[in-house]
């Protein structure tokens, strides 16, 4: 690590490694997510409690999505499989969604990191609360939001989001046969119909259905 | 505790505490599960390593499973929630699961000391291997074997579950509202036919879905 021998750029401060900059910048914002949370936490604050300039932040991170992916040292960013699955064909919405958490499953290096990310949002720390503020905030009401003026689209999202997990879980974390072996295009066939059903409720499972609708308690 | 005002029973070891013998076979089921797995562990052998009869492990376990029970401090059975919900009409297998698996979560005792149980199960260690075992023999194969001959028996047990465990990441260990706050009938409403899908193929889903079948690639 020879400072010297690196292009400097504009904003960087005098003096500083660009490696203990940026890991000063993510403490910092460990720290402040663990205080406010993910979503009261802003980057001027980030920013402020590392000592330096916004911009900087800004140079290093993209958004708090960023730094949130920084802090837990898990790379990998359901906030962008969530962009790159919107905007297309809303009936096609869970196989697009299924198909983007695979792909970034798929990669070992992500799988054993998300893992952790994911064990660490089961805990009852400020970690935890972070990652659920962040998926909540950057995930839940982006599908809601995608799903339009349904009064339930939260519920829609979070229903999608357990069997997006679910699967994650028995494939790629607990690691079953047949499922973990089983070829990409196989659990989308599967599980896409579940992740659809739960987002739009109209499609094969609900258009069968009887009467009684889907909201409805039911006798045994 | 007093120790002389209880009544003995047959079996069990002059001058040994009760808690002591229990905590003592509870030990050594620990350490065989760790060293040689679920499966392959019988009652004889963690008898002989908490030097008691195998007679006394069967007076304070019923099972190997009650042991496993034990040793991860979960009050949580998934073999006797499944063990409830066979034996009726399999096209409502994926309901009777649900409502099993959302009664015992619905308990805050035992759902913090499940939620540790499932984070436990995905780590590395030998207790994440004895869990798996266990969950993969005591519920995975004996789904399957309740679905009867069809060859993706396994699979289809694999997929109920990955829905299963999802609602409950998602209901009671993220506690995402507003599926958190979920009527538990209005829960099965929405996801007993996904459950269903995943375990017999027939039902809504697939009634009504194109001919192209549930199992071939799709292009993009």
């Amino acid at each position: 690590m020879d400072e010297l021998a690196r292009p400097r750029r504009r904003g960087r401060p005098r003096g500083a490694d660009s490696g203990d900059t940026k890991a000063r910048i993510v403490a910092a914002a460990a720290a402040e997510f663990a205080e406010h949370g993910y979503e009261a936490t802003s980057i001027r604050a980030v920013a402020r409690r590392a000592g330096v300039d916004p911009a900087l932040v800004h140079h290093y991170f993209d958004d708090k999505a960023a730094l949130v992916s920084a802090v837990v040292e898990v790379p990998l960013r359901p906030d962008h499989i969530l962009r790159d699955a919107l905007g297309g064909p809303v009936d096609e919405l869970g196989e697009r969604l299924l198909r983007g958490v695979l792909a970034a499953w798929e990669a070992p290096a992500v799988r054993s990191a998300a893992t952790v990310g994911l064990r660490s949002a089961m805990g009852k720390g400020p970690v935890a609360r972070m990652i659920r503020e962040f998926l909540r905030r950057e995930v839940m009401l982006r599908i809601a939001t995608e799903l339009g003026g349904v009064a339930d689209a939260e519920l829609r999202a979070e229903l999608a989001a357990s069997q997006l997990v679910g699967v994650v879980m028995l494939r790629y974390v607990i690691g079953f046969e047949p499922i973990a072996s089983l070829p990409v295009d196989d659990v989308v066939a599967r599980v896409a119909p579940a992740v659809q059903w739960h987002l739009a409720g109209t499609g094969p499972i609900l258009d069968s259905r009887p009467a009684q609708g889907n909201n409805s308690a039911r006798d045994e």
